[in-house]
């Protein structure tokens, strides 16, 4: 595998840019615009999109946090030490980590600091994994983007999820999740962590049920306990648990209209029937924080039993399985481990809210990761858009962290376009919900956007937006030569008319005439509004001359 | 052009269904699942889905409405007779097209006729286009979606125009527009008119200002007068009037980020400029009303101030036209004329509902009909789905009508994918919305699909789908043969391992043991937990052979 395998160079219009603030450097996509101006954006995507950069596969990202400063464990309540950004922040010490984190995220370092301690955000960061830029999953925060990416032997390869990965976070991913089964699973992983600029995690689980040929019956504590480790070791940064599907609840599904659809939640629901005992990740659940503890893995609190439909949401087994995860969460932290809860999945509009509301009551604030949710079931090869809807309005509700889905979702294996398309639907739910939550910057993008929009600024346009290339694409479809980048009109209503030139004409008769305030508009007007009849006519008249035959998509 | 220009044929798996009410013939599509049953769903396709129906262009649809029973015209408030469906309403009658709606609605036809005796709802059908299937627009009956069309010299001809009304009508479209400029834009649009059986809307404006050569300070009240009676007489069901675009309001968009992006309002604005007189269309809005009130013409009062950008969502120049648009309301209303108001535009989610709260209280509740909004300016390429989130949202709080947005938005005319996704995309806002309004019978088709994609009823899944096409391909592009639409598995989580199954057994397991309350399942549980775990692994155990290298999208 050589470097040439993934894709390189800056996002159309943007450079790599660095932010320093002592001996951290900070990434950017600085996005230049036409008339001098530059917006500098978050930016996931790591050296890949930094044309100064060296990649080298095999020999791995640098490993810059190594050289960062790591205080010493702190003791925990349970008794033991925990060297995790949660013991550190609950201590009073602000890590270079977060110093990074408050940097990409425009804010103080003790708002990062605070709401760690708190148990209210994550910053999912290995201590084996240091080639990874540090980013935090809470609700104060820029609302943060998931896509999980896995080999199958029959689809890809080792060269292809790498790639994936570099892609999924050229297009604004925050986190990847390999979810890889089948063989070489364990060196699949180890070339994506070693590549990979943001955190990973995985369910190992899957890996686990490898190794007994997948029988469930045959999983045991120590085999999966072994696995963690396995993982732990090459740097995973979260590890999905699902701890809280109890023996109990298994028969609550039973009558539902789609049972259990989580793959991890099918398999422990599966041992716990065979061996009608409890479930070992729940019996076995402090060792597992005594391990988390040691590396600063996050738990992610995997939701075994979320609703597959819209008739089965916000149910029994769902919210049982909630209020185990409660009890889990205050369990992780009292070990000094960071935790983040899984949510859902298939839930209409209405019952959207009721699920940040009971997630945050019951554990305590954590951050909640959710899975779209789908907000109908009735449109498979489109459920990028069913659960971009619900992931929108669940993140404005206060989820942290967004689970993408591609337009496969329920029919088969993602391709790299279904990942482009994946990431970029989800980037709009985050960022339509960080503008809804008042984050401070996000509207810069949007008023810098619509500016070059009214502008006719057209480069401008498709460079501010989250898919450039696409943007320019279907632009040049109808007017293709490069004078129309700066034409002042467009195909929709054509050369000798457009809404936005009369805009503009009317902002230049105000301001022509001091019209600055609504009192100063409203006098002015009663003022002189024959005389300036006349000369409106003679001048903006000549705007509007013959109308071709054009179209427009709205009226 | 001939028939063989337009799509013919039902949509995969369905057939065309007709109730029957008397003399009334209401067509459903009828989906045919492999378990024998069937699920029928409101169709707005018209005859081109029906195999038997015989299908002219040149002498158009079957003019069904003509035969109709029409009441004798009410007097109304303003002195005048209105032969309107308001009017009829209002003075207790349950017309044809009151009855036809209840039936495809299903609901009371008494619910119809108060809906729309109180303004809450309209029925656009002008006298003089028979060829329509009446529908309902009011936040008591299903969502509906509008698609734009319209002509251009460069890139259609009239039978594309024809073709993309057939098409967008298809997928589920529930009105259309027609907003054609250029030459032939009679012709087009009498072609449109005979051929289509959803009710019509225009922007009489685009055509007035072609008469005039496109320069908006030649408008005249009679110009545009003119241009209505004879829109009117080919039968348009609701005409986009911007009455609401007063000259004192102009200068309130000067400071605005993107001005006024509204066509229609950018040419009254220009026009109340150059003559410093207030707008024709506010001034003879009574003299547009007795129009109206003839051929049973339904306002479609046009947002010309409509935000065009996340900055301007919510401000002085759009609540200002907002408020005109209620007094508006009730003009004409005391006409019998029906009304609806056309809503934003660009509006992050924080402020979505205020829109609806706002439109609610000055416009008497008459239905809302909303351009998306988009929930963020960042995503051109992608702006069918971010205004499917803000479309969602404001149709879950109450309004009637979407007009959707296609991937060009902003960037180029719609070609025929671009309709269709567009489409697909607002029958999934719309239909979200219906589910968490709670309307009755929305969650059949979500509970059916899940049903089936439980069963590994693969061909049902992709037949109750909004698109059976698309997620057939998607299907199998990774599992191509036909066994595998049968097969009790997917490519996600390969054939040796699924939830689904477990779940399966799952259900099996309570079933046999005749675990059916909670209270059962926990008695069950407690009493004999042991045996049955003996038989549980005896049988169940069987499922889980050996993992083979899968993948799956979600953890």
């Amino acid at each position: 595998m050589s470097s040439g395998d993934v894709t390189r160079g800056p996002i159309e219009g943007s450079t790599k840019h660095y932010l320093h603030d002592a001996h951290l450097r900070i990434p950017q996509r600085r996005v230049h615009l036409t008339n001098g101006d530059h917006l500098d954006l978050y930016d996931t995507s790591g050296p890949y999109t930094d044309d100064d950069a060296e990649i080298d596969l095999h020999r791995g990202l640098a490993p810059t946090r190594a050289s960062w400063r790591r205080p010493e464990p702190v003791d925990t309540e349970a008794g033991h030490p925990a060297a995790t950004q949660l013991a550190w922040a609950r201590a009073g010490l602000v890590t270079d980590e977060m110093r990074f984190i408050a940097a990409r995220e425009g804010c103080d370092p003790e708002l990062v600091r605070s709401e760690v301690a708190a148990g209210r955000a994550v910053i999912p960061a290995n201590h084996r994994h240091p080639e990874s830029e540090p980013m935090i999953i809470g609700k104060a925060f820029a609302v943060k983007v998931n896509a999980n990416i896995g080999n199958s032997a029959v689809t890809s390869s080792i060269a292809e999820e790498v790639e994936k990965m570099v892609w999924a976070t050229r297009w604004g991913a925050d986190t990847i999740m390999d979810l890889s089964t089948g063989k070489d699973i364990h060196l699949t992983r180890e070339w994506i962590m070693r590549n990979s600029p943001v955190p990973v995690g995985t369910v190992p689980m899957y890996q686990a049920l490898e190794k007994v040929k997948g029988d469930p019956a045959a999983l045991t504590w120590e085999i999966y306990r072994d696995t963690v480790l396995e993982q732990a070791e090459q740097g995973v940064d979260y590890m999905t648990v699902h701890a809280g599907v109890l023996l109990r609840y298994v028969p609550l599904t039973a009558k539902r209209v789609t049972g259990i659809v989580s793959r991890g939640g099918s398999i422990m629901a599966a041992w716990c029937l065979a061996h009608h005992t409890e479930s070992f990740l729940y019996t076995h659940f402090d060792e597992l924080c005594e391990i988390f503890a040691r590396y600063d893995i996050t738990f992610s609190l995997g939701d075994g039993l979320r609703p597959g439909s819209i008739a089965d949401a916000n149910d029994d087994a769902q919210f049982a399985e909630l209020r185990t995860l409660g009890e889990l969460t205050k369990i992780a932290k009292s070990h000094g481990v960071q935790v983040m809860i899984e949510g859902p999945g298939h839930v209409p509009m209405h019952k959207i809210a009721e699920n940040v509301r009971l997630e945050e009551e019951l554990c305590e604030e954590a951050p909640f990761y959710t899975l779209g949710p789908l907000a109908t079931d009735i449109a498979p090869a489109y459920d990028h858009i069913t659960s971009a809807i619900g992931a929108a309005m669940i993140a404005q509700a206060g989820t942290a962290m967004l689970c993408y889905v591609t337009p496969k979702e329920h029919l088969g294996l993602p391709n790299r376009d279904d990942v482009k398309v994946g990431v970029i639907t989800y980037k709009i739910a985050a960022h339509s919900a960080d503008l809804a939550k008042g984050h401070p910057r996000a509207q810069e993008r949007d008023d810098a956007l619509s500016k070059a929009r009214f502008e006719f600024r057209w480069t401008d346009q498709f460079n501010l937006a989250l898919d450039p290339d696409t943007a320019r694409e279907y632009h040049d479809e109808t007017l293709p030569a490069e004078p129309a980048k700066t034409a002042h009109f467009c195909s929709m209503c054509g050369p000798k008319f457009c809404s936005m030139r009369i805009s503009a004409d009317v902002r230049a008769y105000a301001e022509e005439n001091g019209l600055v305030t609504q009192d100063d508009i409203d006098a002015k007007l009663r003022a002189d509004m024959e005389a300036k009849s006349v000369e409106f006519r003679r001048s903006g008249g000549e705007v509007y001359l013959p109308l071709e035959a054009v179209d427009r998509t709205a009226p």
